[in-house]
């Protein structure tokens, strides 16, 4: 029997490659701390797979720890940043952005579908006055691309939204924990999704596509000139690794021959199955329209629960939607199988 | 040509039998953010490795993160941590202690050979006022084993000073960044070289033993209380990774049939074996014993240029001596070609 | 001609028994940081007016400090605290919590007036997994009364949100920033309007009611054993004055035969008297109740323009109504010529 | 009887002149958080006591705060700040620039009288890598004049130092909690003392000097550019206080006449006398020389519980010797009484 657990990508095991090449780079004595030719060749992929040379690059392990460092750069310890009041770094990192910043806020914008509400943007940058102290000012606006709820932003949207924000003197970062998903459904090229759209810093993941623990942060354009003190920061919480050749040898596993994309194409395409069959029940419906490798859909609670009983997993989210997240390794079969279950267990 | 590189341990690759283990576990789906089997199976080989079962078992990446988390359990941010000068929390952490505790201190106390002078220690703890709000009183006791110089703390003095500390209120924290390497030349048990010795919490290195990125933290005995809010502080600084089975891996690789004390054994001999090499040469002296897996020594500046024209990688240390570090992967070829070379060098 | 000056009571000057006490006391030398005979005579009066010996008491000079300081007692780093939107800790204060707590979060609450909503609050506590550590779980809940829009809580308000919260193991913070306005309104104790009620930690605000610049952090009960702590975080963040004996003489003024209280009903009470004048023009319509010194009303922009030219002073507020302040400083016949004045701008 | 406390100049009252200006500028309304007219005042009178119009003024009512706002802006949370090991900011403020800084580190600086030894400085500053991202490099450099020793720093001393500071990219900080008693001794301006020698930013303490809580911070020439940080921070520390008039009339009471300068004059000339009255003793000896208001001395420990017992105020030092405080309000009969007493004692 296949494994019917959609709860989190981050399940998955690292795809083969990964460990593949990690192997292939143990050995002999390399430089630490970045300085490393694994870590060399890094750079050189992401100027390639970016098409740009004014990029700078800095690997963690964490989603986390990448999307604090990364806001850390652009947020000072009295500012503030804009982003969804359903973002990961809202709900899901324990203060993390607040620990990084030395004490700047978030300032929670609504939206459906965890998208960014344009009128809600618009308002939130005209209310800006750096000049009045009591209040505190954003100094990023930070989309996510997939979103929370496995939507995408358009490009147009992210170009249009990176320009309201640049007027105003906000930098853009872009957490992109799950780019390649959107990157798949998009079907445009990573500069485009990014800084030719207005992106100052991307955080880029690797591990829920298909790496063992490896998020980049990426600096574009002018933001570059923030490297160093990237590192600086990165080096006093604790991120900057002495063998860093690891972490690198993972992302340039993945940016290989589009390995990323090849894994982001499957998870989505499996989700997209999850969710035909999912919509084949009656007493079902989808939350928000399907476009990464997540599927929330609203199904009858007794029926969840009976998945449950037979080993599926999944989790229930707040809005008492239901989650299915599908990854690199999750299989046709898991889906036929989960197929021929939902079946049966709905015509009880 | 063998390598000749002695800049750090932490240049070294990692033991085959790291990846080995990351590559059995590589499989299937496993609950992410520490409840998988793999990092089950790691706390019950520290209860046996270090013959107690009150005992709390985190896993991160770096020292650094290690060091650091483990401190801001116990020093609060109006706190202080006693530690040698030259200590690594002091001296190569771009301030992470601070950051951690939130702007707490760090107090320096002098000693040679970068063991805590006594006296220096007695003093410090007398002058504990907890009623003077105007000084920050100190909170942690951190001993470095092996120190930064390459000594040891023998066992009666880690349970003198932690007695001494515990006494006075402090908790006291082991950097065990080379903890096998002090093991090695101690011949006592991990369980002696700490709880038993009044040890409440460790941060255990295996990445410059032999592991690609991995540093326990241990709480022992009644510190096991603060294991929640090592996961909360662990999580909001970017040290819970997704797929924590591949930390996990590492230290039950290390930990399985004593590889770590086997590695730690043959680095330590190395350098033995090094700086008998380097002691054959009149004008060179040591700069402390060799009680590790480093050398320092004094050498004439002149001949520490020729080898490192020759391509021989070692660093120059604030004292004027040079430090040599050998590691798991050091092999006697490489220390023979070293004293030929040393030879050859010194005789023209 | 009287002011009209209505944009805050932070424009008022002190009321002149304020400096009388800080006259009287200024003569010979006095113990330093709260050692002082007058901060025992302040202790000895809040435990009178509070009617309770469980009491500890620190001043400072600003509301701000007040707040930050008694909110970082009981919100760790890594937690957060309940609060309205519209809280001055949250629009106004500039990140202060979040920099005191260490990087703690703000969960903002909605509800009419500036009043927590009751359902809101209820499904709050009730989301709260503390084993869950990705999200950051509220510590503490706090309530302003008077609150940000004028309006009161009532008494079995308070007491029914302290219960909720203190079941799920929240402390009650109170901004009291304009508790006397307040109390003048609800008519009820000091000692019921807070710790009879449920409420914790009290920051209680003379420097608005007529001090030059005072605030009190009080903790009730079992809170005063972060008495210490207290002063520890008072000290390293600047907030532990050298002669302290000027801010408790400035306390002591306000709490001598119920000063305080005195000029919170006049106050009030003018406040009252320029609601009626403005409901009396047919445009203009109240946007929340009158319950302390503070009105909120909708007026015709082009009025309010008219006014401004005429050199009253007040502010517009974010949801498009105009605030006017009343002080203790604030005169009948200053209401009066408002009303003189309002009337002939509207007949025009 | 006079009273014979010397234990320090914080526990002096307040001179009558601070008063009567408070009670001057107690009338009507005026704009709140520094917008009001007192403060334009201040600003005038700065320019015109330092002789420039470059120059940015923020009054708070404590040294901690003063230094550790001026400091945090300075020096980022990854920096350090160079300063002498017996500094204010490192020994009685309880890690206030740690934490305004956000984990910013004290570098500690050895040297005789509280004077910061040359030959350590030029060290410290050679040894300055900023490209070395585990070391955390210094990004100010702090003086104290008067220092904790009651000795002063040279002019040219100042100007050496700043110009070794600022060759290596330090900004110059000055602790002059008591500047006007070193000024008194230098017997040089203001302008002089500080911005002329290179200092950047000036922490000006009128609170020991006879106000009754006054501490300015001072940006001189291109520091200015951090003045809307300033404020920014200074509010969010809870350091913008509504009634800012009240803490900018001490100052302008200070400035006026000169009256800081000589209000310094007499707390030095009682400090010389107190200090020739204990050397008149055989068994006494200084400490260190006496520069400013506060006198250092071995005295037997018998004596000093003598004197104790006596009800006569000072302390010891961590050195072993005495120190005695002179402030604005110390009489010459105080003196000759002490001197009485003295010799009564000694002659037993």
């Amino acid at each position: 029997m296949a494994i019917l657990d959609f709860s989190s990508d981050t399940s998955a095991p690292a795809h083969p490659s990964i460990l593949t090449r990690m192997q292939e780079i143990n050995e002999g004595n390399l430089a630490s701390y970045g300085g490393d030719s694994e870590t060399v060749k890094l750079r050189e992929k992401i100027e390639d797979v970016f098409e740009t040379n004014e990029v700078f690059v800095w690997p963690t392990y964490s989603g986390t720890s990448a999307n604090a460092l990364a806001l850390s750069l652009f947020c000072p310890s009295t500012g503030s940043i804009l982003c969804h009041e359903e973002a990961h770094i809202q709900h899901d990192e324990r203060g993390a952005p607040e620990f990084f910043t030395g004490g700047g806020k978030l300032s929670l914008l609504p939206g459906k579908d965890a998208l960014i509400d344009e009128s809600a943007l618009n308002s939130a940058i005209d209310r800006i006055d750096r000049s009045f102290v009591h209040e505190t000012p954003p100094h990023v606006l930070s989309l996510t691309n997939l979103t929370e709820r496995g939507t995408v932003y358009e490009i147009d949207k992210i170009a249009r939204y990176s320009n309201l924000a640049k007027k105003a003197g906000l930098s853009v970062h872009m957490d992109g924990a799950r780019l390649s998903n959107a990157l798949s459904t998009l079907g445009v090229t990573p500069a485009v999704a990014t800084w030719k759209s207005g992106v100052d810093i991307l955080t880029l993941g690797f591990t829920k596509s298909g790496a063992l623990g490896c998020e980049l942060i990426i600096l574009f354009g002018s933001s570059c000139t923030k490297g160093t003190e990237l590192l600086t920061r990165a080096k006093r919480s604790g991120h900057m690794p002495a063998k860093m050749r690891y972490l690198s040898a993972q992302a340039n596993a993945m940016l290989s021959d589009g390995l990323w994309l090849k894994l982001a194409n499957h998870a989505n395409e499996m989700a997209r199955n999850l969710s035909i069959e999912l919509c084949k029940i009656d007493s079902v419906s989808l939350a928000c329209p399907v476009q990464g490798n997540e599927v929330f859909a609203f199904i009858a609670d007794d029926l969840a629960k009976q998945l449950w009983k037979q080993g599926v997993k999944f989790y229930r989210w707040l809005d008492g939607s239901y989650r299915f997240v599908c990854s690199w390794s999750t299989s046709q079969d898991s889906i036929s199988e989960f197929s021929d279950l939902l079946n049966k267990l709905s015509c009880e």
